[in-house]
């Protein structure tokens, strides 16, 4: 068998969490709210579950799904007139357990009012 | 004078949002809950200003404060038995004005809404 | 034409270089130069333009060929028996120029050069 | 004692290997490689082992050191004019071995180099 054919076979996962946060180069402004609210917009047509924070737009789904819907905010924002787009994107998949993104700060807040309790 | 001199005299920025995501490897268990409330234990004794989401936290200061904090995260786990600790950390500062992080979802929600007014 | 329609018509880049540091959780040892090495082969599989240092791995090509891989590294080490893995990726798009990621080096190189040419 | 005085006593950590991608916002060009020199040049002044790739650049040293420099990288910039900068950073620290960057480079090459010994 060639190298290649079990490659072409090897699937991507099937969910994972991304959390991204997009920076447009060579703006004439240090804002990025517009283009961040671009991202939103996008976001929201895709189906996908995603959040905003202050650091970034955390986003679920399969890993194709999700990184796709990525791509495409850098292609919107180029197509706008944005010559260069850096993202840095935090990406976690498991086969441990099915967990959504709300989930994983659930499990934190359970342990620290758990604190309290005990006080 | 001395190349090193003027290095000396370079001050790290007065003020800086990070948003930081830390990741214990070589543990037991894939779970990191309990090493994130640890973290946000700490954060609470800094006296800084932060927030959880659910692919990190974001903690705004001085850059020293700011770093030193994540740091003294690292030396905690280490000292709780973890031997390695990989974080990411974005980081970012800015001379233009002064922008908390709370302020920075705001703009963008702001022009969000004004999607929904004009419809 | 419904929103969704104009999603399903934008493309991701036709180019981009990421550069990911890839993470596996809850693994016996914290040594992670096992799983990079194997990261390491499927790039070669893959056919795409790459290169190693020590703190990720850098690839180019088109936006979904580039995804496809960094996945199918995450599916590979599930398949493994590590249940969970976390990637930071930084990736960036441009339109204004072609430039591949040993470009990106050499530009800066010469910019350094000049230096020791002015003294 | 008070919550905030084994806090004090908290060190940060003696060795860490961060690598960072710094980016300027609201610049007149897309391009950054006259920003990625000047940094180049500031982390030669440090003293601290580093080292250039095309994704960004690494540097070891004690954890308040190697955050100094890139804190005074940010200042640089902004004494140059560019209001905003953002970086990504990823940082490490253990306790289990002393290693540098350039160890965790050859620990992979070994094995890889087994891959064609073994052929």
């Amino acid at each position: 068998m060639a190298p290649s054919d079990d490659l072409d076979n090897l699937p991507t996962p099937p969910a994972c969490i991304a959390d991204f946060c997009l920076i447009p180069l060579g703006t004439p402004t240090a804002s990025v709210s517009k283009e961040v609210a671009e991202v939103q917009r996008l976001l929201k047509k895709s189906g996908l579950e995603y959040s905003m924070h202050s650091a970034g737009t955390t986003v679920e789904g399969s890993w194709d799904d999700v990184m796709k819907v990525i791509g495409q905010c850098h292609s919107m924002l180029h197509q706008n007139g944005i010559v260069r787009i850096q993202s840095d994107i935090r990406v976690g998949s498991r086969t441990d357990k099915t967990q959504g993104f709300r989930d994983k700060v659930e499990a934190v807040e359970k342990l620290l009012k758990e604190d309290q309790t005990s006080l």
